[in-house]
């Protein structure tokens, strides 16, 4: 994270571009306005991680992507994602795409919003959406995380003949799952934690030109890597996920550690891979 | 933005050293106190980005400037532009240069303030605003971003003897728009955005003593290179505009990923210019 | 402290992933909400330097710890410790073990606490406790600090033939302070601070898989090294302790500083010990 | 600034580890109270800049130093200078030290503070206290701020052969003044700002174990480098002064950004004077 911004958002308006003149949610139907005062609603978790993010300089310039499915809600087939193409540490609870798994069906869009709230925007269905779907078909994930971080994308620049990242014996790779097939359930089970010593290993796909595009490729590396929690994008950024909101944010913080750390062994001819 | 500074000033009063007994506005004459109420009033904006911006080291020292065109004000010909040699983080919205286009007619000027608010400090216009003005002209812009970002002068110096920064085949390109020349119209127009592997161009303008010097360089940039949406300054730093201002506060955050990015891959010994 | 996070955590909910629906702590014992109504309550400083250390870095991804002996309280044999695989910068004051030294008894555990704060999650002993302990015991520390900084990771890598980590003539170094084997007591006594070109040695020790394996080397350094206000482990990170939690906390900052220091200079072909 | 810490300290109590039980400053006499009450009293400033600079890395474990004289105020012979030792991020106002120039005499200590406030803490005299003064009396200074950046460090490592550190033609140059020796006054006046193409040259004194002991070398640079707005300590630091403390934290946050940059093209190979 040494790339990470350092803007200190929390004090600043959350006036989004689009929003700006609306000092509070009163336009919203009233069971929108009980569910956005919960904190913990996802749709106000990604609010709050996308500030966060954005200071660590992961989604700047519209950059990056969340969404998370309502695990402990009354429904955990509904997922909730962030807009495409809006600033990303200024999103409010309302501006969130709804969608309702298996069939995808989508229960609400920011479009649905009272236009004293959007301002008449049209907001647009996140292009990483197949992606975060693929994330919790194939691996029952509960929050997906995507992210532009330098730190990914020098990776995968540095490592640009490989594809895959491997590093081991560094003592973050504890914070990691240790994930296996289940031949029986066709699953991939969490039966642990990796070993400080094991080596992790994230496969890097190329980037395409549209995002939705790299959906049969991600899938391919989830199936092909089923011990891997994070799909590295080349040129681009990565995918992070996990059984919930806070086990995907801690995955993507101790994979960018990892990164980060990779970087500079690279940089300074040290092998990821400790020789024997 | 690696080289960012990590202060959180959000908490800090905003107190200039000018102005800094003054707790609070109601000096001020009630109709600037109407609209200073408004979170986002241009005058406002400007401070909020300013302190945004310092956050990144983009604006210590008193370097770099900002304007925005109230674009959708009562008249959209009406800029504002922060004043000269003060510490940006700490500037307050009466102390913004107004000025009315194509004329180029001020408006009002800090000097106008009550005293007791400016404690007579005489304040200087921006050196930048003919640049600023010729955004506007020659670009329609709703904004210019004008920044001392270490990643905008390191490129310029290690590309030194190049007058363009050019990089393809990374995803961020997309947060940035396509411009084409209209024959027609004599107008350079939005027509979408990049794509990942298109080659955003920057061109690289050389520095002179005086600011204002600059104008005719800057405007031969924007003429020859209809699809820029930023000029580079070498030794300087970066002019960035968009068709508002949370559009160029996007682009402006995009480029300085990528620039960043690109001192990185040059020092790495990687090409900007993904080889065929 | 370059690779510091950026994250401002101050204006965020401290909502845990496991906490996050419990608006206060009205459900604790009255005597609980009372001590934590102390803002130098041990549980409370460890709360409020987790989020510092995760500024920093230090302790993302569920890494690192920290342990606060109450040398001010009634009974300054009673250790606070931060549970093992919680996200630090969201621990809450309950969520503490509370250990009674010479013979570790356990006081409390937040499995204790009602589970309507704790929503029967079941914490884990932070594996760092047998270490902690080491430095209470060892040296009579009134604090012990653990960090992942990727500084203290590289330190260890770059000099990875090596099991002391050297640095002198530098200004920072008066802040770490001098130790010295009492013979008579069998203890090591502060005997004031090291001058400023005096070599600062903290030893490294080898990563092992499981942390409290790390124990018996542990003792062994700071046996061999009663001059060393910290330990270095390879490929993991680093422990400091000191007198109190302010001082462990200033000689962290301290000895991270000259760490970030070592690794430029290291890179940059300069000795961290100056040539005679 | 680079090196930045990333700590966000605006939420943070001030808590001290020596005064960290007092909840206000109710125990101070009411004229202190008073004083206190004005956010830019030269204590309050101390204190509200130690925190930005703390979040730099500028003076993090108990590092660095700051003093400013009453430019403004009743007497501006009277100097405020923060303690010695202490966590300059969580200094009080009443912490300060208060001397009276020309003759150095001490008005107020903070070991005159009721002990409620201070618990017996016995406050040392900074040891930077004759270096300020030495900026006070030879160059008119109105505050005077010594940091321990990791950038200042840095550039006199790079350049450990040198007694001077020169960088030219970088547009931040034009924040810092022009500086001339007066014959018939004795005294340096400034004649306004450097240009971008110009050398700024800060000279480089050698660190000695006792901080006092600079004192002579440091007069000894003041007076055979009239231009200078800084000295850099080798293997320690910096001070920077000004007219005011406004001037001296942006010419300090200039100068910052130019070492920072200064090491950057160093270490890319890159003169920091543009060859002709």
């Amino acid at each position: 994270m040494s790339e990470s911004k350092s803007n200190c958002t929390c004090g600043s308006s959350q006036t989004n571009g689009i929003l700006s003149t609306i000092p509070n949610h009163t336009a919203l139907p009233r069971e929108l306005q009980d569910e956005f005062n919960d904190p913990n609603h996802p749709a106000n978790l990604i609010c709050e991680l996308c500030r966060l993010f954005y200071d660590n300089n992961w989604v700047t310039g519209t950059g990056g992507g969340i969404s998370i499915r309502d695990v402990d809600g009354p429904n955990p087939n509904i997922i909730y994602i962030a807009p495409s193409g809006v600033q990303k540490e200024r999103i409010q609870p309302w501006e969130m795409f709804v969608v309702e798994l298996p069939d995808e069906k989508i229960l609400r869009t920011p479009n649905d919003i009272p236009v004293e709230l959007t301002k008449s925007y049209k907001y647009k269905h996140s292009a990483c959406t197949p992606l975060f779907v693929s994330c919790y078909k194939l691996r029952d994930a509960g929050a997906c995380i995507h992210t532009h971080s330098q730190n990914a994308v020098m990776i995968t620049l540095l490592y640009e003949d490989q594809d895959v990242f491997k590093i081991n014996h560094i003592e973050q790779i504890k914070a990691l799952p240790r994930l296996q097939y289940n031949a029986t359930t066709g699953k991939v089970d969490k039966i642990g934690s990796l070993e400080n010593f094991e080596t992790l290993v994230i496969p890097i796909i190329d980037n395409l030109p549209h995002e939705e595009d790299l959906t049969p490729t991600l899938n391919e590396a989830l199936i092909k890597y089923p011990g891997a929690s994070a799909v590295l994008v080349r040129r681009h950024g990565i995918f992070v996920w996990g059984e919930t909101i806070w086990k995907a944010k801690v995955y993507n913080e101790a994979i960018d550690y990892l990164l980060e750390l990779g970087v500079k062994m690279k940089l300074a001819g040290i092998s990821t891979i400790k020789p024997e």
